[in-house]
């Protein structure tokens, strides 16, 4: 129980981290439109927020202490990728949330039926995906420089993100536990380790760059 | 009806600057469960701004395009008002917002009862200044310091927020025509003027800063 209220709360903690990024690529959108549209998917960040922290109450833990043991979780991978331009911020929380929400899925594989199903339904819930996906591809497709750049800044991010899970389920003995357990269950195997969850995350991260039409 | 469109395209639009401020407020909170809290609360800004936006839909206006006329309306507010402090951002959001409701409250009143009731209970609909006030006024009543800074703040503030809005009612006719219908109303005398709606905003303003113990 204690290892689902773990990833509940690492999951409320990269919504709220969602939650940030939005709002702070809403206050630089380039026209008032496109910021409406971030105000709008922060909020949406708020609500599944929500949501998660609503079932740690359900499975009688402190919703808010369970998020906030992971503060400061996404420093040190923030510092190290901060977004150069609009499309580098959207490129960022494309990939980055994607693995992220990847790895939770594999993690979320061994917990009760009905914690499982709100995860899965909280992920799924994501315009802002669908909308990354439009905007990059449509500007990628018309400019040759500017695919090739984010081609490498998905490269540079997609390399830490990776880097810091590997981290987190080496250091969180919960998070460690649940996605092996998931891992394992998935491939059917009792021998799966560490480096097949992390070649899964990578695979789905190529496929998520080719809805781009950009090289991962 | 086009009076009306503009009105709750106004507030929407309030609602959306209240997101921008608390998200700001957020990523510069002392700590991480003010974070969690200013989160929450711009997530209920956007919340507000939906529940308005929809009512624009119901009466057949373009939600977005309503909001979007008003963008930049604060610009030259919020760039003559940068607050200093975690504290002044808190009391700026306090005065201008509670300004900016006042003036809607009283421009309501000449709606029809269901788009009444809906921007009431919206307005009402407001954890973030019982916060303000608690921490606002918690501060001040132990610094008496910083009880005198905010207090010439919240001076210079109100200033600016009525200038504004009076501003607005000038140019802007339908806000105008509403503001003078519900003051009519409201004193129940055919010829108050735009002096007498300022004067009733002021007023309220003090009784708002005397919840923080402060001096307006």
């Amino acid at each position: 129980m204690s290892d689902t209220l773990e990833l509940l709360g690492f999951i409320a903690y990269t919504e709220l981290t969602t939650f940030t990024r939005l709002a702070g690529a809403a206050t630089t959108a380039p026209t008032p439109e496109h910021q409406l549209r971030l105000v709008r998917l922060a909020g949406d960040a708020v609500s599944r927020m929500e949501r998660i922290l609503a079932r740690i109450g359900e499975l009688d833990g402190d919703p808010d202490a369970q998020l906030l043991a992971f503060d400061g979780t996404f420093d040190d991978y923030n510092a190290r990728t901060v977004p150069g331009t609009w499309w580098e911020n959207l490129l960022k929380g494309y990939v980055g949330n994607g693995v992220a929400d990847d790895f939770c899925r594999i993690a979320v594989d061994g917990l009760d039926a009905q914690t499982r199903a709100l995860v899965i339904e909280v992920l799924d819930d994501n315009r802002n995906a669908e909308m990354s996906v439009r905007v990059l591809a449509d500007a990628a497709s018309g400019d040759a420089v500017l695919a090739s750049r984010l081609a490498l800044w998905g490269r540079r991010l997609v390399g830490d993100a990776l880097g810091l899970l590997q981290n987190l389920a080496t250091r969180n003995d919960a998070l460690g536990r649940l996605v092996l357990d998931g891992a394992r269950q998935r491939a059917g195997a009792a021998d799966v380790d560490q480096s097949w969850v992390f070649a899964q995350l990578t695979a789905e991260h190529t496929r998520r760059m080719g809805r781009l039409g950009l090289a991962a």
